[in-house]
């Protein structure tokens, strides 16, 4: 993807119905503004004919200001309308905030933090929640808010008021289950619809729900893999952003598979979650649109 | 693996419980005896407490008579029985006999036939099997006699009576299945249990049965595989021999689908009966032991 | 990539110096002849300002008349002018020629054969050229002329002139060199820039030149790989269309490297040869610009 | 491998002219003393009629004793010493202690670190070494001590001296050079032969030296890499342990390279370390013997 540490972007994401002359309409849009254009990518899936664009802006070309935004969007609300487009606006700045839910395992939750230090993820962090105290020292050494929910079946609702609340006063933008190991409820997950992004140490659709290595390992599989995918109210049932997989032989006992299987799932999560923050991914039904590559 | 092309080799394939001092005992039986030992390799499932191995020979040091090879399999059997082991011995003189069944599709076929005039399948071909007979062209033009066995829900017994009489004229060893769209029964893969060879076009377990790339496209997985494994009477279930996986993304239709997947299959399948014609595999259960890698 | 099979299509392929409005410009020019785009990319190399795009039309909309044709190649030529662009037009029909080179060894050959017969490569294939008679029972097989023309030193300039004609006669738009074991002459590679690609036995830049495998094994390198690149007068120094790896042991001998690289040799090239006879490569200097993913 | 974390274990490595009878001598050395063999792995190079072995046992056979082992130890030297071999004792308890040097990017230094701490690395860590300020907080957030020793081209011999001390003070027996941006010296690197492991970025031997991603993305490579070698007097050329590749592209300018290159470096460099640290590398020459995969 073209440009990033320091031109402020804004980025318009298109589903629509696909039809004629779709790519000169929307440039011609942005270029009568005056907008030079980074990054135009474009997919029509022709069985559906269905339309997806991406479109990056350079966004000094805006001014800047709040009300050329605003104004800049009511504009290109007046061209999707007939278009029956579904669209939406992301501008770089301010960065996207990302909370990160976590239980026992650090893995994840250290991949993520590094990234994000070393600049690879878009984002801030302003919290870290748990349902166990465990890493709360993780959080210190990161200088992250550590907040711990405890939940039981019983408290399930009130853990999850709380854990809205939480959200919703830090202005959280994106939930990252980095081997959180609770079910969401259908409530919280359709308020949160395309916004919660979780890590399966599986190669979904196989081994779906809970053990995944060590169903692998008594099958015998030559590979084990991972799934990235936004939750949805059907447990790992949700649209997969990224996949990838690992070898494994007969010498790797369930242990062995739950180390190697930390690579993959640190790498799988941190592309899924870098795709999403660089709003590069177009939901389709149970399908993802993703530009740029992984 | 060690010496390959010109060096006749005797290969022992050994699994029993495990216990104190195996590896001596099996490799001072055969240096007593003079055999030079050109690999040899063990594995030990500490879980199960079961013991595996593979010692290859050279095997000039035989002296390659018949009633000297016969002595050594008596011999050994001696020594095989007091540690209740399950064993094997292969010669590589003379060559396996490899039958391959196809039905529609090419691409497997044309490679096992290139490996093996490559030397990488150290095997012969002595027929083709096909309930079709669009392929018997391609079998021309290797010169390997091509054998039209229709088949319908009807003459399914008839048909298999007359496939289990051609391998046994034909004294094959080893029959795979490159793409051979007919289920075989249960009697058949209980006479030739661990002696066939079937690609699936899928990342088992997931997309078990049929049509798996469309049912891939439908899910949205971003990675697709094949799978190798021994036929048992549960489709699609037994002994997992060797898997892979290629990448796919939101552009790739059903159809793009299955010609990645062609180039997976054809790879996945050839190193399978590879690893089987170097004597490699040993089968545990529902897992198997590779030696040497794939 | 978008539609294939069945529908015409007529790709534009443009670089030029960047500048803002390219998108919306040549998006415009063909919505206002009616065209509906199937594919539109675009790629800014922001460090050297130079902009690329490859568009795809369904040629239907041109009523598929070669005058027709003409016009929208002068109309194009007008836009392109004042933009100071390098551009060219590419129907899929008729498909392109091309015409592949080879010496001893076959697996190149036969796979860019069934590659083009199962309908992957969109090219039809006049003829295959060989220093050696060897594969000429492969070009019978697939009913291709096989003309064998050898070479020494001394006849070399002859054997090229043959060569040119031969390429000129059957209106070849592409040489393959499926492991040719001769270096092309420098006015040979000029007259042909662009239109030769070549496959290494190496992972370029290392183990230019003669004996790859070989020096890689002294070298004890873990991983071999090989390049698909552009012929160019200096030798094994083209633009790179493609590049893989394999991973390798120390089990692996110079001959095992040899057998593992034919793997990678052969989907390089292939994956290569599909990028340029879809239309999805632009030169840039040397470098590639590559649309849609090997 | 077999059995880790909870068995104490005891591995010897031998390498000698290839004879007959060689796995039976060894093995049966064990047997008759007791020990339970844990794995037993062997490699002829026919080539050079080399023999390599390695061996693990169960050290609690041995009766845990120091004065068992010095015995072990002697007698399985006269067993040695008739067939030149090569060899080595590796017990598992202590620990080996591993130095880490860094310069300036911590990416590979936190890799080594989470997984030490996570029990994938068979090793402590007594210190940090950096010739910059930089990365002391790292070491303090994981508690370890950090040693700052500037260099300049006059302090060099100094600055090494130095290093020496607190290498043998802390009796480490491993030295990792995580991006450590300084050549040592022949003597430092003689002292330390065969216990001195570096990750360099780039796929050895293409892009030896500086700067080796810039160099690729002007190379226009479509493939980078990592190599993790043992450190010999000549640069970049030392026996190498790892390497790995990751795929780019002509949108991955000179910092997406690096960027990428950091996920192939640390896994790189954290699986050539576990190698080193389970005792399943032996040297041979300039190529390595690395048994159990990596």
């Amino acid at each position: 993807m073209a440009p990033k540490a320091p031109i402020p972007t804004l980025v318009f994401l298109v589903r629509c119905p696909d039809r004629r002359g779709l790519v000169a309409r929307v440039s011609t849009f942005f270029a009568e503004r005056g907008f030079n254009v980074l990054d135009c990518r474009q997919h029509t899936d022709s069985r559906r004919e269905t339309f997806f664009m991406r479109i990056q802006l350079d966004a000094r070309d805006l001014g800047g200001s709040e009300p050329a935004r605003a104004e800049l969007e009511a504009a290109f609300g007046e061209l999707a309308e007939p278009l029956e487009a579904d669209w939406s606006m992301h501008p770089s700045e301010p960065p996207a905030r990302m909370a990160i839910l976590v239980t026992r395992t650090s893995h994840c939750l250290y991949d993520l933090l590094l990234r994000q230090r070393e600049g690879e993820l878009p984002c801030e962090i302003p919290l870290i929640v748990s349902n166990r105290k465990r890493l709360a020292p993780v959080a210190k050494q990161f200088g992250i808010p550590y907040h711990h929910l405890p939940v039981t079946p019983e408290t399930k609702p009130e853990q999850e008021a709380a854990l809205r609340r939480l959200l919703a006063e830090a202005r959280v933008d994106l939930v990252v289950l980095a081997r959180y190991m609770q079910v969401l409820s259908p409530p919280f997950v359709e308020a949160w619809a395309g916004r919660v992004i979780n890590i399966h140490h599986g190669f979904l659709p196989a081994f779906q729900g809970a053990s995944p290595y060590q169903r692998a390992h008594r099958h015998g599989v030559k590979m084990i893999g991972a799934t990235a995918h936004y939750v949805t109210a059907e447990l790992d049932e949700g649209p997969i952003l990224e996949q990838d997989t690992v070898r494994v032989t007969h010498e790797d006992g369930p242990d062995d598979l739950v180390r190697r299987g930390r690579d993959v799932e640190r790498q799988v999560l941190a592309r899924a979650v870098k795709a999403h923050l660089e709003h590069r991914v177009i939901l389709d039904g149970r399908r993802t649109v993703i530009f740029g590559g992984i």
